[in-house]
């Protein structure tokens, strides 16, 4: 773009380009079934990343901590069926080179933001990271976040606004849209938005991921299921699959009036939109 | 709107309705030269309301208080002689009277939220009010309190979402565009959004000008000043009066694309967008 | 004290001196049963105020509104019955000149803490004025509002920390123990504290109460009901009366602790505590 | 505890138990003639453990980042040299196992507090862990992030109350006094309580301190320095070693004021406070 940013190219595809790049998918992989229809449908609807986690950071030990490594090779397995690339969290160092057969592009999470030997053993790796903002932390933070990575010579870095933390309870977190220009223009990178995790429920995803083009997003990350009331984690954020392609086909609009876009689906069907 | 949400129609413009209505002009009104200027590219470029106020809630008592009556007189002149109508804060009950004269929307600004006798006055002065949210406020408060104004008898009243307290400093506050479908769907009222208050800062009022059209905003509260650098108040956050026509197209673009409209303007300089 | 905080003196009573000077009461007046077997209760433990709301800023206007001047006609009665002075809340300009007779120390509740023209009406009278701290407001903001009142040539200004609003949902407001050394040092103003609103429950009303003496307090402000599950305000953080006075027993060693005082109440049962 | 809080034994130490458990030194362990000078002045102003950090996470990698592992042995030395136990954090899983040589309490730090793989870690080892509440956390999140430590077998867990993110920016974070009777209640565990972070300042540390005694806590954790001014990390917020017998012997005051105890120093100037 020429606003300065410098985008960061996985394969065919940049972010930070014209195009608003499309992350979709479950919250958890569950089974190769899920996963795979899942990619199916984000694929046909102008999605370039399938999203999915294999190791889930739960608040409580109670919840479902994920499928694990054999998660990640359903994900790869989806992924290269529909010719999607893929996006998972990391968590611990010891993850990291084994995770390059199955993740394109590795994210770090909300709780790990400034988890440092993390931050700089993904900064070691030169694995492409999309660093999610603390629902805690500052821009400043964030930034400062970033800097662990690049100073390790790493600079495929995307930023991720996820929602911060307020007094408001009526949604999970509160999308802080001016943190995107903010954080574009201050570090230089792309920063995509996740509109999911900010709502907690579906009702409002709709909005979130149009004002996240609309403040200058480079990508979104979305959730995603087949069946939410059955999904093993967030569920009540996850659009149905079945709603997503009219989902897309309102973003791509909005992406066209701010001058970018959002391929088109295969299998759109846009008039019911 | 089909969407369940009551317009509220003013002369011939109904907030609520497929326009996304535009507020503009100065935080204060200081003299006739900068109102009458300030309305007369306002609503060259597509403004339904002159927004300019004459009694200020200042946080300390050391920055300036405001024009009082003598500003509302100037703005209700700039207003008629540009084809606008008038926006503009409401302290007291004992103004509320003398106000219908010069204001057409009665505004309770964000620190006034909770002051439940003027809620009730307004209530019963049938005046269309614009509530603002209150930066330390839920949108169940919100609710509420709009809720002493309706219980009064009066159903013109539109809310507007100006922006919360949260620990990012980096804006004034921030502006939660969740806020805007959820309060929508919940009390079925038109949701103004305001970007200058939230941005703090002029470099980011259009990224949450675009956004807060983009979450369904069904209309827009912008700051601008001829010479913002010489504003007696939040010089900081206003556009430029040059640079409105501008902000006003790529702000048409988005809501053409969400299915709504911003009047055209008058003498646009749509090429240089 | 010598730690340069000027004591306003309301009767015998400095607020800021030596003395924690304690308040308390229900949150609204509800009968003259009520208040009065409030006032007996708090006068024998060492209070000095009796607090107790008649106009009442609820959220809702389906809550219980106050009884209004009735209800302080009753509070000054408890009050002179039982040697007590009085602190209520006012909320308009025009309830200043009558609210003389009742009330001894006038609160500007949390959500009145930027209205300026109360702010000023209260300036004017030259009574003592306690001012709550907005629970959305800064401790720059909450100094600034006091200016409103001290430049309008009333000295006798205390302030009073409630609780800030915050994420964590477990206590109604988050306690800003901070604030009162700072606000203290930064004005020269006495505190007074308030554990009720913060902690929205009666299990934490100790811990709180404690702290704020412990962390400087001038005073307490403590919501006390004879029968809280049937109170018409707040009833979930009271203190049942029949344990003030073992809260009083604490809350005097923590002072003594600090090199300040309680007085001793009338009937106190020490040893239970 | 008779209020049901199991207490966490560490050689002749119970935290939890009637004494306030004092930890202390400085935030940075930077040299030998530092830690030792602050080891001497802790241990005979009260204090139990001596604190410093070896491998700091510090927001921005252009900070100091600590000393490693000739931190841990400069500080076991200190440690031993002035009969004190030591607490600091732990990084990493690769540093529990040799951390056992130097570190007598294990300290996961607030931006750790839902690093699942760590907690897990340490849940295992079974060394003793204080885990500090992470500053955008809910109580609830602080909760569950024990049970990940409980869950493990390892019940030797001490909770830290460290302030949270607020709006308010004169203390760098706002220190929530409920969150200790309602962790003690919820869970059981001893609840320490660090006035230093969330002050920022070292004006106000006196008074956080006070109020953690007085809502209940177990204990504290304070930093102090022979010289602030010079300190690699913190340098604003850490006492003066000159000062911190004083601070100590208010402590202690208020420690008995609620019936509980900080065992007297060795050479303490009572006098002077």
């Amino acid at each position: 773009m020429s606003d300065g940013v410098r985008s960061v190219t996985i394969r065919d595809c940049a972010i930070g380009g014209p195009e608003v790049v499309v992350m979709a998918g479950p919250c958890a992989i569950e089974s190769r079934e899920q996963i795979l229809g899942a990619a199916e449908v984000v694929a046909a609807a102008g999605a370039r990343f399938l999203r999915g986690g294999a190791f889930k950071v739960r608040t409580s030990p109670a919840s479902f901590q994920g499928l694990g490594w054999d998660g990640w090779k359903l994900l790869r397995e989806a992924a290269d069926a529909t010719g999607l690339m893929t996006v998972s969290e990391i968590l611990t160092e010891e993850q990291v080179e084994g995770a390059r057969r199955y993740v394109d592009l590795a994210q770090i999470g909300s709780r790990n933001m400034q988890n440092v030997p993390l931050l700089k053993a993904l900064g070691r790796s030169r694995m492409p990271v999309m660093l999610k903002r603390g629902f805690g932390c500052t821009i400043d933070e964030w930034i400062h976040a970033a800097e662990y990575i690049l100073n390790e010579g790493n600079q495929d870095v995307v930023l991720c606004e996820r929602g911060i933390r307020t007094f408001e309870t009526a949604t999970r977190f509160t999308l802080d849209v001016a943190a995107v220009p903010i954080a574009r223009k201050r570090l230089g990178l792309p920063v995509v938005v996740d509109p999911s995790h900010s709502a907690g429920k579906r009702d409002w995803v709709e909005s979130l991921t149009l004002a996240g083009i609309a403040c200058g997003g480079d990508g979104l990350l979305i959730e995603t299921h087949p069946d939410p009331a059955k999904a093993l984690c967030d569920g009540a954020q996850a659009v149905e699959l079945s709603e997503f392609p009219c989902l897309m086909e309102k973003a791509r609009r909005v992406a066209h009036a701010v001058g970018r876009s959002i391929p088109a689906g295969a299998r759109l069907a846009a008039a019911a939109c």
